[in-house]
């Protein structure tokens, strides 16, 4: 129902198309420019002086192509200038990133997170690291804002972190923890969860680029996805969609920390798989490691433990696959190590319990960006305001 | 990534905009449409006066407003001269109208179906029933295309029915039958799943309204949803989404049609209540009140049945409420019936199973256009083409 836009409107819009441009695909000719956002050359050159004026973009030539005639201009994101902050809070670590246009990982400090430590106790924790950080900054450089991955139910609009039992952490405003004090120089925080900024991180520069409905399932202590669905996210109502560690898979199964029973995360969590693997009380990612390992090289127990909770894995990823016809599943987080150690129990569950015409072109894939992806994507959120309008941020 | 749009094409936002703006509110003064649009009074004028040329809408006095001053100029959808034909094929019925821009039924077809009808034998029953409303149509309408709904899984960009268990349909064109022979004087013909198409009918002018994240189930022999995210239909990869009949919540339940066990539609749909009701072999919207009328009265052998298909049926909605985080969830079809009868169930088992933060403000509702949701949905569908571009097609 959105009338068309004005003039300043479609200036800002292809400020930010192009500048977008050039942050998702690095370095690119001005000739590349004018096919792919389908603007003249002239309006190109006119969008790249307003933002190499502000410092956002760069222009020289090209690298020696061996071809002949006068090369086109290469348009660069100031990467080492242009920056936002990263965080990711995780159950067992802190991790803080410098990272600059472009996507490119500047700086970072990784922290092991004590179990049970409170958000008053976390943020001068990272407001050190970024101090730190902070002194290595050129001078003249820009910062965009900062963003925020944390396990657990991070709304959306404003960083309420709702619940997030393996954090110990409920209703606690994050985003604004964030924002006070020292953290708070360069721009509003954002917040999301570890699954959804993955998800976010491997639709814009990683294994899901160029997918426009992708599931990212991601596992610690529980396991929740970022979705994207018609190249767009998935955020909900209240900004809580993305739950599925809570769709109840077996109605007679154990008890959840939700309260309910069954939850997907309690058949497939990494307390489930040390759990069947007889390891009760252990957690974390080397005590998963310490079951797909062995059932990799022919123990039997292992490898009981890897199928069992496999199979699970696969009845949920089915599911998922009936409700959104995805193109792509990825695994990150603990999942990644379940699904490489339990892929055939996966795709075995998914053939029989999922409509042939809803996974028929399903890829089921790692990650291309690791663990980094939740920073990498907690950046792409901080960048979203810059990417809306550039002039009005730089 | 998209750059601004050019002159041209903020001539076709605008007109399709305005256009948009009375087909889905009515009639509309140029006053509230140049506030709500954004667009100052002299383009307000322009592109009323090209869509009025193109026989599109009308503009004329308003009513009696009783207040001083000149009034101002209202816009009116033409409804009686600018409509799409609308098609709804269902387990047990055949529906055509003809319905008017804004929504308005004009004319319309109800044709029982028995029980195993083929496509080759359900579109000339159509064909019939069109051919027949079109002798009614005045001279000099504007024909905008044709939707269909239909019961089963049709492919959104084509039209193929890829699986209709319940009608014995598989892998059908229906869409280019439909568009073929005598149907296909108006335009193509698009294609929908009836709850896709319900779900759409209830967004633009029913219960949904203003909603931005809904989900609308659907029963019949089985059952499906059209699932609204952001303001947008989830369609999927390759236009198969939606499928929450599907979803597997009991893994030790009946064995469903599709191959799978415990399947959603196994434990909810009309079989399951038919048959916990000792009706087993019976089908069909009149069986399912044979059911839940006498549960209403106090039969116990029927409540019985009724909260036991309910607790399944909010097993699954809690799932979905977890998945999306959605406002509204709408419970059309046979559904309906079931929720209205269960209602007490379904919101226990929503409070038992879904996460406080995902549910606590979703409103469950019955659709506000009943029935009609598929063949206003159908006809929504048909009338995309003229709002995306309202000079082109007219």
């Amino acid at each position: 129902m959105r009338a068309g836009p004005s003039q300043d409107e479609i200036r800002r819009q292809n400020l930010g198309a192009l500048l977008r441009y050039v942050h998702v695909h690095g370095a690119t000719t001005r000739a590349e420019l004018t096919s792919r956002l389908g603007l003249n050359r002239s309006t190109i050159g006119a969008l790249t002086a307003d933002l190499a004026n502000a410092g956002l973009v760069s222009e020289g030539t090209p690298k020696e192509t061996g071809r002949a005639g006068r090369p086109s201009l290469v348009v660069r994101p100031e990467s080492a200038r242009v920056y936002a902050y990263a965080y990711s809070i995780e159950v067992d670590r802190l991790r803080a990133a410098r990272i600059g246009l472009g996507g490119e990982l500047l700086d970072r400090r990784d922290l092991d997170r004590p179990p049970g430590l409170l958000v008053d106790e976390v943020v001068p924790l990272l407001a050190a690291a970024v101090t730190e950080m902070q002194q290595a900054v050129p001078a003249g450089s820009i910062r965009v804002g900062t963003g925020a991955a944390v396990c657990g139910m991070a709304r959306r609009d404003d960083g309420l972190v709702r619940l997030s039992p393996h954090t110990g952490w409920s209703d606690e405003s994050l985003a604004e923890r964030l924002g006070g004090a020292e953290l708070g120089a360069g721009g509003p925080v954002v917040t999301g969860s570890v699954a959804d900024l993955s998800a976010l991180a491997e639709h814009v520069r990683g294994v899901a680029a160029g997918c426009d409905n992708v599931i990212y399932l991601y596992g610690d202590a529980g396991i929740g996805a970022g979705i994207i669905a018609g190249g767009r996210r998935i955020t909900g109502h209240g900004g809580h969609g993305g739950e599925v560690g809570h769709m109840v898979v077996n109605p007679g199964g154990r008890p959840c920390s939700c309260g309910s029973r069954g939850c997907w995360e309690t058949e497939v969590g990494e307390l489930a798989l040390l759990r069947a693997a007889g390891r009760a009380g252990l957690s974390g990612q080397a005590a998963v490691l310490a079951v797909v390992d062995p059932a990799a090289r022919g123990d039997a127990s292992a490898q009981a433990a890897v199928r069992q909770v496999g199979d699970w894995l696969g009845f949920g990823v089915a599911n998922l696959v009936n409700i959104f016809n995805p193109e792509l599943v990825v695994f990150g987080g603990t999942m990644r190590d379940l699904y490489l150690a339990a892929a055939a129990q996966v795709r075995s569950r998914l053939n029989s319990n999922a409509l042939a015409a809803c996974r028929e072109h399903v890829r089921l894939r790692t990650p291309a960006l690791g663990d980094d992806g939740a920073l990498l994507g907690a950046a792409e959120l901080a960048f979203e305001r810059l990417l809306a309008d550039p002039l009005d941020v730089a």
